[in-house]
């Protein structure tokens, strides 16, 4: 669903089991696009896309926020009672807790991918079993939602992001992702904070990661709604410089309006 | 090893299969104390006690640092030869990566816990199996060290915290732990840190979570270089007031030197 709504015309998808596979297949030019989650409302951050931005040099050409539903998706011919094991990703798993314990005899089994796992029900003969995943996976592979919106929570949100070799840089209605780190943490963090709020940009997001081989150090990740091509930004970004040892813009797309 | 640092005197230990279980005894006062991971330098903050510590009124009374090494411990009867299975933590499995590289008929299984791995071993008659934990659980346990340091990278360490029903309120060289949170991100973040910058309080940390039920509201953790007693920081905290919605103090206690 994040795919389509970032992609516009006909898309061949490509999934992929791990986040790492996805910023490879881009990287290397097999994929033009990659697109994966980087926080969701319930669970939080995503720490390995974090790590993974700064592993490769690709640029975040845009985002988009979807409302998780999850649906229990079996094949055609197998009825709810017959359901004893439901494959999803984890996490999926995990937020459905409440159809679990009313269901004691529905044992859940760790999958992948959401998607994924009702693909591999079509390749496979288990009559005895279903999927988590979203109403969407189950038109594409056509198989049936037996139980629609069984998550605990309603207010379920995920932030994905579009990958891609080239950079965009959009001028237009725009949120810009950085990502710096800096000698120690006492009163510096309070500046680089700083050099955005004395120029009136505003902050959406920060996010700090610990930087390998340099115990307590950080990598701080800030998203701010402005575009690299303004010129507050541009001098926000070179005052940023003389607090921080490093810096590295990690693209400026189209804003999108949180669900 | 972090109990001894941070308990002082005679300790009954009482190990738990998960983060929530140490909270609950804890809170119950069927334990005294709790000792908790709360960062690990490579692996970054450990969510779940951050979202444990609202979850429950424990005060933290201490804090503590160790570097961690792996060391891959047996039986005093199986030798290096005879491992085929070595159960662990799934993190400490995943800082081994090397070891399993270079031993590719050994298979890593997964433990709730490391010294619990070892225990383990010792009520059971496996003679093909390892586990991967510290040094001091061998010596616990009465079992042997096969390989020392087998962990991918040295600089390893982990922030342990110190839980209480009682609040110490610490006056010393302190470091203080709160949480709070905020309307909205834009703007806000940072008027909440200028309450500390304006009065010299150093900020050693800081770290969100998501709020349940408000999607895209966050929690913000910060710790702090001073004692909660200190008329400054009480200062700082009626002024945080003014700013946010909800504030709590975890608690002030002794400051440790980050190794």
């Amino acid at each position: 669903m994040a795919v389509t709504q970032l992609v516009s015309g006909s898309i061949v998808g490509q999934p992929c089991q791990t986040l790492e596979e996805v910023f490879e297949i881009t990287s290397s030019g097999r994929a033009r696009f990659g697109v994966v989650p980087i926080e969701n409302s319930l669970v939080g951050s995503i720490h390995k896309t974090y790590d993974l931005l700064l592993e490769h040099d690709l640029k975040i050409v845009g985002e988009c926020y979807r409302r998780i539903v999850h649906c229990l998706i079996a094949s055609k011919t197998t009825s709810f009672k017959q359901v004893k094991r439901v494959f999803s990703h984890p996490v999926a798993l995990e937020q459905c807790q409440t159809f679990f314990r009313e269901h004691p005899s529905i044992v859940p089994v760790s999958h992948y991918d959401t998607a994924g796992a009702v693909k591999m029900l079509t390749e496979s003969n288990m009559h005895d079993a279903a999927a988590i995943a979203g109403e969407h996976a189950a038109q594409a592979y056509g198989m049936k939602v037996l139980r629609k919106s069984i998550e605990d929570e309603k207010a379920n949100y995920t932030r994905f992001i579009l990958l891609s070799r080239r950079s965009d840089r959009f001028t237009g209605d725009a949120k810009t992702s950085i990502v710096f780190s800096m000698k120690n943490l006492p009163g510096v963090l309070f500046k680089a904070l700083s050099v955005f709020a004395l120029r009136d940009i505003d902050l959406t997001r920060i996010e700090s990661r610990p930087v390998r081989k340099r115990a307590w150090e950080y990598h701080f990740y800030l998203d701010f709604a402005a575009s690299v091509r303004e010129d507050r930004v541009k001098k926000a970004l070179d005052h940023l410089g003389e607090i921080t040892t490093f810096v590295r813009v990690l693209g400026s797309y189209p804003r999108s309006d949180k669900l």
